[in-house]
């Protein structure tokens, strides 16, 4: 029977199973689960379609089922939904279980607040090893599980965190306190998502205490729900670099076509930009055709090497490897690389156009404008990711198009600039 | 003093301190540092700086600190090295650390095997909670730190994995087997470690038994070293698409131009090959030079559009999310959305154009030419890295080149084909 089966699938196959199969299937595969149905395979499923279910569910149904998930679980539920949906849900919980999700959904969006849970093991100083062993063993409410317990006072501050290992490791008369350690990187709540991601990388964490601004214990962050961060925080940087916005694999004909259009947009305000700098020149076109046939390699190969050195310097500042402290030196290096490569590539074509039209002289300003725009493609590629970054806005998504913008203006520019002066004295 | 200092500070941060100081200063403060030098900082640190600073390290102090590490940590330092060295400094390691060591470095480079660990806890299955939790208590040589056991034969195939804290949890009497649970993800020894890491993504693990042929206990793949894996690999792509090697931030400036060249002389061959087709239309551009200062719109904006796609289908196809399931959906999508974009910018083009050069036949031209190239450049973005990807190709490597190819060639053939039959009849 196929309930059976269903039922005893992890929650990510559950979940990829619910994305694979038809619209109208999907509630009906719900409704067959019924009760059974895990909500966590929802955490698992592209945003459009947990919200499509979502919706189809009633509320009450919802509430039961919310009920039953761990609260990072069912805030990344929760914080999809209209507000209304959401009040009705939380109303129907119990008052524990409602305040905590009300809490975590007051953090802001993406902030460690909202991706931790609020079930942890915290235990006080002063109990020993095998206190805490028996307790642990007794105690009914434990998180699903956990790695690390927490040492907390009477007032939930954090004094400390102790790994299973070393509870395990050691004997039961030894006190909690004299094995515990302090925990440098305790979250402050208010953190956004990709900070507390950077320090669970760095630090090889599995879990982390979250904080409040009066240092008490509010919630862990479990490396699990980082993984996911890190990899949404890199889709997000891929797709932003590709001009994409957050769309997903799900999303329909018409969703898609309409958020890839600000865009293509932008870019064709910059192309008729670029346009009109070729139309300052339409008398030298006229005169020679081979600059209309040559001028696209100009700007093109600027584009390649602008683009280049933005990967580079995008990806620099979203891994926080690029700072004060090598800023200078990672910028006269692209300069550098820029010269080098405007020079190579600059003889390259210089060499290769003038033999095709027979033309030294033509040869010649191509050459010069290839170094000039491959030295400005550089300075581009990490000047305006840089400024973006310092201004606050994301460089991943702005800077591709300013890049290509200018690297477009200064090739047309020079190369035709050039060719007007030197070849038609 | 410095040292006392200097020793205090975590692995991350002692790498990222010789990443930050001058080449010569790096050598002066590992000779500072003497036996207190961990060589885990070495694992934090960019491949130059690692490789440049244990070649200046003696062989023999290099072998003493060695023994010290985790064999994954071990083996991530000694992979780089050549061969020389390398067995050198196996040649001064204890027997069983040698063995391990050269078991590890067997395995393919990028594999499960080479991640692993070799230090990891296993037990019998009729061991009862109590023995496990005695003999923890009084081994010395554990892992540093663990999240589970493994229960094996006696011939060390994998019976089932507890983690620590349903050990925690259990009275004393129980035995092992009783709560054990069966693995259904053991990592095979040769599996990819990008595969690997997305195992450890869907089914959120901490740590995870790597096997061999045989089915039998070699090694252990923990989530720090997962993590690391899955923002080198996101790295790696999104260099990638940008036209970048494995470059990293402190490689020299002569490398670095080095490293960039290939791209761009694939780039600088698909130039010249839409050059030459603009050439083919010589005479049409001396009739009408606005075709010379319109056609770059035409080729970009269905460059961009083709890259918006191509970004799409690289990085599904990197996460596992495009597969042959929904192929076709996502074909029909994107070669729709191509259409409608097309549409929408070949009418905007075709207007703006229409009026600036006061030629309604001119807009009529380029817009058609825009339908045909956006349609063009969708079919081309997901198509390439599809069949790159069949290929065995990494898509993220050499899709954009091609992608962009299509999109200037297309789109310079297209307009200025359509220009020469429509406006010179
Ligand atoms: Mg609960
Ligand atoms: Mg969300
Ligand atoms: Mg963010
Ligand atoms: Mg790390
Ligand atoms: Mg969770
Ligand atoms: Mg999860
Ligand atoms: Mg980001
Ligand atoms: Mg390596
Ligand atoms: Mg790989
Ligand atoms: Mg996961
Ligand atoms: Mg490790
Ligand atoms: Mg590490
Ligand atoms: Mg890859």
């Amino acid at each position: 029977f196929l309930r059976q089966h269903v039922v005893r699938l992890h929650e990510s196959e559950l979940g990829h199973l619910l994305e694979a199969i038809q619209p109208d299937q999907r509630m009906a595969l719900i409704r067959l689960l019924g009760a059974d149905f895990d909500l966590t395979a929802l955490t698992e499923v592209d945003e459009a379609i947990r919200l499509e279910i979502v919706e189809q569910m009633p509320n009450a149904q919802i509430a039961a089922a919310i009920g039953e998930l761990d609260s990072d679980d069912a805030v990344y539920i929760l914080e999809d939904l209209n507000k209304e949906d959401q009040e009705e849900i939380l109303a129907q919980l119990p008052f524990t279980e409602r305040v905590r999700l009300r809490r975590a959904l007051d953090y802001p969006e993406q902030s460690a607040g909202r991706r931790m849970q609020t079930e942890f093991v915290a235990v006080p100083p002063f109990w020993t090893i095998g206190q805490t062993i028996d307790y642990m063993r007794e105690e009914e409410e434990l998180p699903e599980s956990f790695t690390q317990i927490f040492v907390i006072d009477p007032t939930f501050k954090l004094l400390g965190i102790v790994d299973l290992d070393r509870i395990l490791r050691t004997k039961r008369l030894v006190r909690i306190e004299s094995i515990m350690r302090e925990t440098n990187y305790p979250i402050p709540a208010e953190m956004d998502q990709e900070d507390a991601a950077q320090i669970f990388e760095q630090y090889d964490l599995l879990s982390a205490a979250v904080v409040d601004d009066n240092g008490r214990l509010v919630g862990v962050l479990t490396i699990d729900d980082v993984v996911d961060v890190i990899q949404e925080e890199a889709e997000e940087d891929f797709m932003r670099l590709g001009g994409v916005g957050d769309e997903e694999l799900s999303d329909s004909l018409i969703d898609t076509s309409r958020s890839r259009v600000p865009w293509l947009m932008v870019n064709l305000v910059t192309a008729f930009m670029a346009a009109s700098v070729i139309g300052l020149f339409e008398g030298t076109i006229q005169e020679i055709v081979a600059l209309a046939v040559l001028m696209p390699i100009v700007a093109g190969m600027g584009g390649n090497a602008g683009s280049q050195t933005m990967t580079v310097t995008v990806r620099a500042l979203a891994t926080r490897n690029l700072d004060i402290h090598n800023a200078w030196r990672v910028i006269r290096r692209e300069a550098g690389v820029g010269l080098i490569n405007g020079l190579f590539f600059g003889i390259v074509v210089g060499v290769v156009s003038g033999f095709w039209f027979e033309d030294a002289n033509l040869g010649f300003v191509i050459s010069a404008a290839m170094i000039i725009n491959m030295f400005a493609a550089a300075v581009a590629g990490i000047a305006i990711p840089m400024v973006l970054d310092r201004t606050g806005a994301d460089p991943a998504v702005s800077s591709a198009v300013f890049v290509t913008a200018i690297t477009d203006i200064a090739g047309f520019f020079s190369f035709l600039g050039l060719a007007t002066w030197w070849l038609l004295r």
